[in-house]
């Protein structure tokens, strides 16, 4: 299908094929197609333009969603006192081995000759952590903000960057440094608690399925998958095109582990103290690798028309300035007319760049509609239309254009869902024997398959397969059976997968 | 004034008036309403989701503002290598002595009991500072973006958290840790960068004038209070209600020291070679300071209707739960046509809260416009309006009361700020000695006085008076005199105030 182009994005900006490399794929696109790109600080990204309004994007919708589901944001400090962290047994188990430590505040002059050397007068008394997650700092705020039930429930959620001391990082999949959103809410009961959790795992899954057009299982982690600190992680699972599964989204039910922690009790509606509940739940800019990994091609990104920094591009094919001006003042109009029907559209009139470069820089960045017009357009009332996802064209009357591109953009996000889903239903087993499931995990995919429910034999198949428990799913079959390993019941199948 | 009220606020909450003691009404008003607190990190504060939803309204209304004058937005690391700092000489003076500073990157259980220590062996080749600002980390991004004058205006911002490790802090007004977005531009040639300059000290002073509603005065900062490495630093000065200034952004003209400084080079038209030329320029979190300084009184805060997290209060006046629930049908219908005209409302119809307790807590908070509707006003078809700059009330009908309510709200918004104006106008004199300097300086306010243009007079005024030379100012009167202090010439006269 890339062959019915005439596009050359793959020579102009040698992207490596899927076939060929995914990882290297991967890797090329992100950067070619200006999106992320390393930075002199081993592990943290710096996300270029192109990339940020994908991501202003994902973040403007997600946060209308958290805002129609009662929550408010807070800001609260990057840093977080070594021992809060201590205070958590599992959760300082879970951290403790990738934390980048503030140990002084001053610099000064080297004494011995030219720059600057760390001041070993300006030590700190504790040292302090840059925040992997915020559970601790906050819970010790909220001691301060809850004392009865009336001051129940707290439903809050922070944008900000974390840092965890990855050793092996990748493009927005796995960096030292990276934005994320952590939710943290505090309730008077367990039921309502669990209610939370769940009640963010679908805004995660709908998010996600409804605006980046990625499919989601939704489902729990087994016990040895739990986030530090939680009694249960629940957790939408997503399929790359490479087979691997990417963990999308998590939303912890903490129990009142946090609040034993920092002491944080409250008067309930008969009188009586007792722990506070909570909750916390996140997603991070790892969702662009989700969706870059998702719905791109050879040729380049594919954008959902609904995150996409702007949804239509329209490039003038033109022999002279006179020829320009003549084009320039049609588009004019069709360009208000796009906005008008709230679509977003960028018109490249530059006169540096062919229209081929042109095709080719608007393909690899994955913008959804291209529209094009020519002298001949001009004359016969029409516009050459290219879809980005099928990478098929036609020409239509230009008059009436922004209702058929209103159409087109709504067909692109469901077509590219539908595609997804597609692949995900045919990357997707189910196998009862030891023997098929190794031999299937090398196709990749999901794996539907018995578990014995014990930390040992998963560990057994992680060791023998690299395969993990991706989740419990919380929808579909759950007839029990036996586990394809050691035979003891199984109470549902569960999904195994290689994962990133 | 305050005394018209029925409210009480002070009492409920025990607020210090500001002919009290000024500074601790400041910061009890920032406790009290909810905006922020200090975290059990030394100068962190916790931004509390009444005060972030103001600090989001502002980031929301820039961030229009500099996407409409061509900006993009991107993200830098959290992290500056140390030996960067080095590069540009001034930069790295200005900021050394207040670097929180990354040496490890790892704990591990104390081998000598209970919690965890840094772990020894996982310390970093080379340290990293917590950014400060990001002038060095983006130059060194910048280098790869930049070959020719094609690659160029390149017009990013930043939203991001900064920290600078004060000794001294203070909620929003001087924190370790802050919020602020930053531009870092990059240009073709000086002219450009200058222009560049100056249009974002523009946007910030419609944006502080026309949403903050504060009046600023634009100006060019005295060498000896240029931001580090910048060639000029152009700043927005404001005036507090204690006669104190408060700089509320600033925009540096960076000529080509950091592009030197990182051997940034591009190919201009005529294929020369040269240092590209900069800018960049900030606002942050002490916005919040100036906002709740310069409107706000004895009763708590006053805030302007345009950042203002909800801009009307409904409170029912009720003696049983059927009278709630007729007033409840009546509000409905009010609340309906509030929002279709564009106006946040809060109804506040919970039980457990007295109507008096009510208003006092709402003028703390300073929403701008209060509704309260009780029994007779259903009868009589009216409602009360009371507005909270004024402190007044008056009954009229209820109905078309949106129309009424978005009158009320512009009048508000032009109110506070020629208030803010006349108080400004009060406290700005101008002085031709320096004995009359010494005597106005202990009254507070901007004072227009001669200098002439040495760094020696400028500290001496420092050092006798405590008072700065907050800015050149760029507009009003331009005629030359005699300095104050030495009778040397003057080009004109400058600003001087004792700042926060």
């Amino acid at each position: 299908m890339a062959k019915e182009t005439t596009s050359g994005a793959g020579q102009l900006k040698e992207l490596t094929s899927r076939g060929e490399n995914y990882s290297q794929w991967y890797n090329d696109l992100v950067i070619k197609a200006d999106l992320a790109e390393n930075s002199a600080v081993r592990g943290c990204m710096v996300i270029k333009p192109y990339g940020y309004a994908i991501w202003e994007k994902i973040q403007r919708q997600l946060d209308d969603m958290f805002k129609a589901t009662g929550h408010v944001n807070a800001y609260f400090p990057l840093f977080i006192p070594k021992s809060f962290f201590s205070k958590e047994a599992s959760h300082v188990e879970g951290f403790a081995k990738e934390c980048a430590v503030v140990t002084h505040y001053r610099l000064k002059n080297d004494p011995d000759g030219k720059g600057v050397i760390v001041d070993p007068e300006a030590r700190l008394e504790e040292e302090l952590i840059v925040r992997p997650t915020s559970e601790t700092i906050i819970w010790n705020t909220y001691k301060g903000w809850i004392q009865s039930h009336r001051d129940l429930p707290i439903l809050c959620n922070q944008w900000a960057n974390v840092v965890r001391w990855e050793m092996r990082t990748r493009l927005f999949l796995r960096t030292a440094e990276f934005l994320w959103q952590e939710g943290h809410t505090a309730h008077a009961t367990r039921e309502e608690a669990i209610e939370e959790t769940l009640k963010m795992l679908n805004v995660y899954a709908l998010f996600v399925e409804n605006y980046m057009a990625i499919p989601v299982v939704k489902g729990v982690k087994t016990p040895s998958e739990r986030f530090a600190g939680a009694l249960d992680t629940y957790c939408i699972e997503t399929l790359m095109q490479d087979g691997k599964a990417l963990q999308a989204g998590t939303s912890h039910f903490l129990g009142q582990n946090f609040a034993r922690a920092f002491d944080v009790q409250f008067l309930d509606r008969d009188g009586r103290r007792d722990y506070v509940w909570s909750t916390s739940w996140g997603v991070s800019t790892r969702l662009m690798g989700a969706l870059i990994m998702t719905h791109s091609d050879d040729n380049g990104l594919v954008l959902p028309p609904k995150l996409a920094p702007y949804q239509v591009v329209i490039v003038p094919i033109f022999r002279d300035d006179a020829g320009l001006a003549a084009i320039n003042e049609k588009v004019e109009g069709i360009v208000n007319e796009l906005k008008a029907s709230g679509i977003s559209v960028k018109y490249d009139n530059s006169d540096n760049k062919k229209p081929g470069w042109k095709f080719a820089e608007y393909e690899l960045k994955g913008v959804p509609v291209r529209l094009a017009m020519g002298a001949r357009d001009l004359e016969n009332g029409t516009i050459e239309v290219a879809r980005r996802d099928t990478l098929t064209k036609e020409t239509v009357p230009s008059a009436n254009i922004a209702a058929h591109v209103k159409n087109l953009l709504d067909d692109i996000q469901q077509n590219i869902y539908r595609k997804a889903l597609d692949y995900r239903a045919s990357y997707t087993v189910s196998v009862d024997t030891y023997d098929a499931f190794k031999q299937k995990i090398e196709e990749g995919g999901f794996i539907l398959a018995h578990w014995d429910g014990t930390a040992e034999t998963e560990a057994r198949i992680k060791e023998e397969t690299k395969a993990t428990i991706r989740c419990i799913p919380l929808e579909g079959d759950a007839t029990p059976g036996q586990c394809m390993v050691t035979g003891m019941p199984s109470k549902q199948r569960v999904i195994f997968a290689r994962a990133y």
